[in-house]
């Protein structure tokens, strides 16, 4: 009996937007999957640690943090057969996503190269879309709005052809990106509109107005929510 | 002391795939609020009704499903009002939402006319988004992908220029608009890259393609999902 391959929604970072599905799950395998930094901690691994249970294979898979060799698909390779490999042997095994795994997740880099040769189930988890919402307290998208998610690496002109007529938008990954996307921002007279989040719902959660962030600090995970009518930042 | 009102996420069907923090919250609250039929059962309690406590107060937030009515002001003025009793007399209530609160929910009716008077603590969910996208086994979206969610019950036009450069997107509350939308998509040669899912996640979970769907069978709560690259489709 071949096993079984989890991509495995955690949630945006509190370990309390874990579902219960997922926690059984965490629970029941014999391997344990994250993405982690080249050195150091996975945030994701930390996120469950409490619920891993003794004696379980772990596997980090770590990430050379080289924009460059971004996403390095050898890491992907290597992880794909290392886990291939407990799979064929009858263990179920898990990876896990912060957040939800189809939602921008880098488990489709996994779920690409096992998906043909072995049973994948994905389990959704909440996703940071709406966990930003949630902190800032402020509906994402409601009745017939359009909602578009842009991932903020994209050319400026792009931005700001997508950004444009938008009802709702969430920026996503904006990182480095944030002079750029404050500029398209300001050119539409949208920064009042806006606001940005980073580690939503974690102890170091961050909600500002976007000319108070600086401009250095903005983490890759942070994100910018903006609604045309505004009516709901109060 | 005023109470709090939770907007609680439930997730979207499988009560396995509610947080332990709505969890929580569900178990602690003295008020449990939800939306129901005019007449008849409400699928947000049905989800999360084995972990409802004795002698709990309920209030079912009843809506007539007549269009022209829809959304009944008057309905969830007479719930504000009876949740703001509980609230001012220090009870705690929490609000059923399926799905996530602040992703197109009905929460944010009450959320506008209380938010104001008394704290308020949205609690994010698993969103049918991500839960239609595990259950298709199919990424929403990836790298630097747009995404697009657009409710179906738009004008045709609207529906064809949002979705004529998409590369990603979530067509919402599909229900009686089904033929319109697969008109649109026909027309822009996508309907290939499209699939059509309802009740994501619960036992009466239906997938299929596009020309295999019974015109007048659509619920209003189904989706289509669709990616211009379509290669995720297997």
């Amino acid at each position: 009996m071949t096993g079984k391959l989890y991509g495995l929604g955690i949630g945006p970072g509190d370990p309390e937007l874990i579902t219960l599905k997922a926690l059984r799950v965490l629970r029941a395998v014999a391997v344990i999957a994250y993405p982690a930094p080249e050195h150091g901690d996975s945030l994701a691994r930390r996120i469950v640690a409490p619920h891993i249970p003794e004696g379980r294979v772990e596997i980090a898979i770590r990430m050379p943090l080289v924009e460059a060799r971004f996403p390095a698909q050898e890491v992907y390779d290597r992880a794909a057969i290392e886990l291939g490999e407990h799979l064929r042997a009858g263990r179920d095994a898990a990876v896990l996503c912060e957040g939800d795994p189809f939602f921008y997740g880098s488990f489709m880099y996994l779920f690409g190269r096992m998906a043909e040769s072995f049973p994948v189930e994905v389990v959704p988890g909440v996703s940071s879309l709406t966990a930003c919402a949630a902190v800032l307290g402020a509906p994402l998208a409601a009745r017939n709005d359009i909602l578009t998610v842009v991932p903020a690496p994209l050319p400026e002109a792009e931005l700001y052809a997508r950004l444009k007529d938008c009802e709702a938008a969430a920026i996503i990954k904006v990182g480095r990106h944030l002079d750029k996307v404050r500029r398209v921002l300001e050119d539409l007279h949208l920064s009042e509109n806006a606001r940005y989040v980073e580690h939503a719902t974690m102890a170091n959660q961050n909600v500002r107005t976007l000319d108070r962030v600086d401009r250095d600090a903005a983490p890759y995970f942070s994100m910018i929510l903006l609604h045309r009518r505004g009516e709901a930042w109060r």
